[in-house]
């Protein structure tokens, strides 16, 4: 920021003054919305729909770092994860509800700011906020989405569905969210050491790809145009290697993914090159690409064969479970999960 | 704890670890809970009713302090505040999504009492956990909790439906919480200085008040009963200030509450003249004694006379709006919202 921008404290404004500023901004758009902010709960009308739910924790240095991550991208992300959620059961997401935990060290700009990419989120995909808690935190930034979407009983598509020589398909391209990280984790540190500005030259792509991801939402409408309803579908927050063991472990089935048909963007790859990684192990392990992974029947395979969204990356395999990546020389590795694991990463 | 607690740390669980264990260990029991734990996201068949949807976040150093609050306890409570909500839309709670980020500081036991108390409220109030987040903190203990609730369309609550001339009915007793927080704090205060043991006698009430509350779905059940249907409904984690304004301003209407009507129980009351506290005081603005506020029309009173459940405290005025408490010389008082405000409250 320059020009020294305003600063208005939170405790000016106290817990209710934040929230009324909030909601006179907040206008719901969904049919299905009945009440949104100002009551004890929000209330929404099914339509006769089942709903999914789903909800996702952000945690201020353990998932993002406010270092390089503006606050407006912040909140389109958080939104983001959540609806990804949403369209890998094959269903809409109507409605998100906010809970956002904030130290003294924030204005109410900032908030503004987070609240701003919540909203742009919200717009783009059609959602309503509908409601939420606001707190004070003792440090960091802490923010819990909840999504609610809605669906037909027999269109929601579950982890287990997948059948034994169902195709393996993903949507656009993976490993480009780990690498954007790489490149801004490193001049972050350049920074830190040396003052030099970042030098983010020849890499939006993948930068974007971390910043500020989107969800698939057109997959799903694709799939929908094209007749094809996958038998099992997941998103990748944690890396392929971890959903494609969702998927085998829920349905029980092994998996078997070819190595040279995993989509890599060029940057992405020549990125990872650059890093001394294997852009393969990148695109298996990296996560947070919020791509959908799904199977579909054989016989399904002509009408999605040749489109350049989706990509055919292996198939299951027979009930023994093997779980396994082939190289171009057809050799087996068994596949792990290494994905992010929240809960391993400590600061 | 005592003879040396077994302790496992969190990460030789891992994330998708500890979300087994605890699948495990959750079966869930409502028939409207299509899919719980175990997929992008859990669903849910309203059967024909509207859903409820509310949350509520609590950070530790902000909201609890683990020096007296036990994990089983705060687990149970987490839950309790979010059932709450959906009572107070006279509703029925039927699931709630759950979001924890922990430090490496609490073992896999700790954990486990933590979902102890979470499990044990749902199965108290008959709701099931259907899904969650758990990912790591770099400091704290931070608990989201999103709870689902269903209700027909025409039995639903809001707080803006009162009408002038309504009485005003609290449930239970008032300022309960705050007095047993008081006493933990001074507890903690005398046994950092000397050492001492905490004295808790005389206090189970107060403490039970602070350390486990209970959300009033015994009143909803006895509403129905006596076939009352209040006009507008809130309850009180604030404060009964606090939320008799937001009963009047979403009414667009005044309120007076009468000082001696207002119920208090002998130990909170004997407790804040020890603490050298105007007991009224407590009441009004404590806050976490999770009791009812509602309105009825003046016609139900003969309905509601004489239960020792609840109390007529007061009614809505003329749409002068003022908001005010009455003295037994029937001496007028604004009333001012001085509520716990998280956003205040920093350490």
């Amino acid at each position: 920021m320059t020009n020294a921008p305003s600063r208005t404290e939170l405790s000016a404004l106290g817990e209710f003054g934040l929230i009324e500023r909030l909601a006179s901004r907040i206008v719901p758009i969904q049919p299905s919305t009945v009440k949104g902010i100002g009551d004890d709960a929000a209330i929404i009308d099914p339509q006769g729909l089942h709903q999914v739910i789903t909800t996702d924790m952000l945690v201020e240095g353990v998932h993002f770092d406010l270092a390089y991550m503006p606050l407006k991208h912040l909140g389109y992300k958080a939104v983001v994860v959540n609806l990804s959620d949403v369209y890998a059961m094959n269903a809409e997401p109507r409605q998100i509800i906010v809970a956002v935990a904030l130290s003294n060290r924030f204005p109410v700009e900032a908030v503004d700011e987070l609240y701003e990419g919540m909203q742009l989120a919200c717009a783009n995909y059609g959602v309503d906020l509908v409601g939420g808690d606001t707190t004070s935190s003792t440090s960091g930034l802490v923010i819990s989405i909840t999504a609610i979407g809605a669906a037909k009983q027999e269109d929601i598509i579950y982890r287990s569905g997948a059948r034994t020589n169902d195709l393996l398909v993903v949507s656009g391209d993976l490993g480009g969210a780990y690498m954007g990280l790489q490149v801004l984790e490193r001049e972050k540190a350049v920074f830190k050491e040396t003052g030099a500005q970042p030098d983010l030259h020849g890499h939006d792509y993948i930068i974007e790809r971390q910043l500020k991801p989107e969800a698939r939402k057109d997959i799903i409408e694709l799939l929908r145009k094209m007749e094809v309803k996958p038998t099992s579908m997941i998103d990748i927050s944690d890396g392929l290697a971890s959903e494609a063991l969702h998927l085998a472990h829920a349905s029980g089935l092994g998996v078997r993914i070819f190595d040279d048909k995993i989509p890599i963007d060029p940057t992405t790859y020549s990125t990872a090159r650059d890093f001394n990684l294997d852009p393969s192990t990148c695109a298996l392990n990296g996560g947070e690409d919020y791509e959908l992974l799904f199977t579909i029947a054989l016989g399904d395979h002509e009408k999605v064969k040749g489109n350049p969204s989706i990509t055919v990356i292996g198939h299951m395999a027979d009930a023994d479970r093997s779980v396994a990546l082939v190289d171009k020389n057809g050799g087996e590795h068994a596949l792990q999960a290494q994905g992010w694991d929240a809960l391993l990463k400590r600061t």
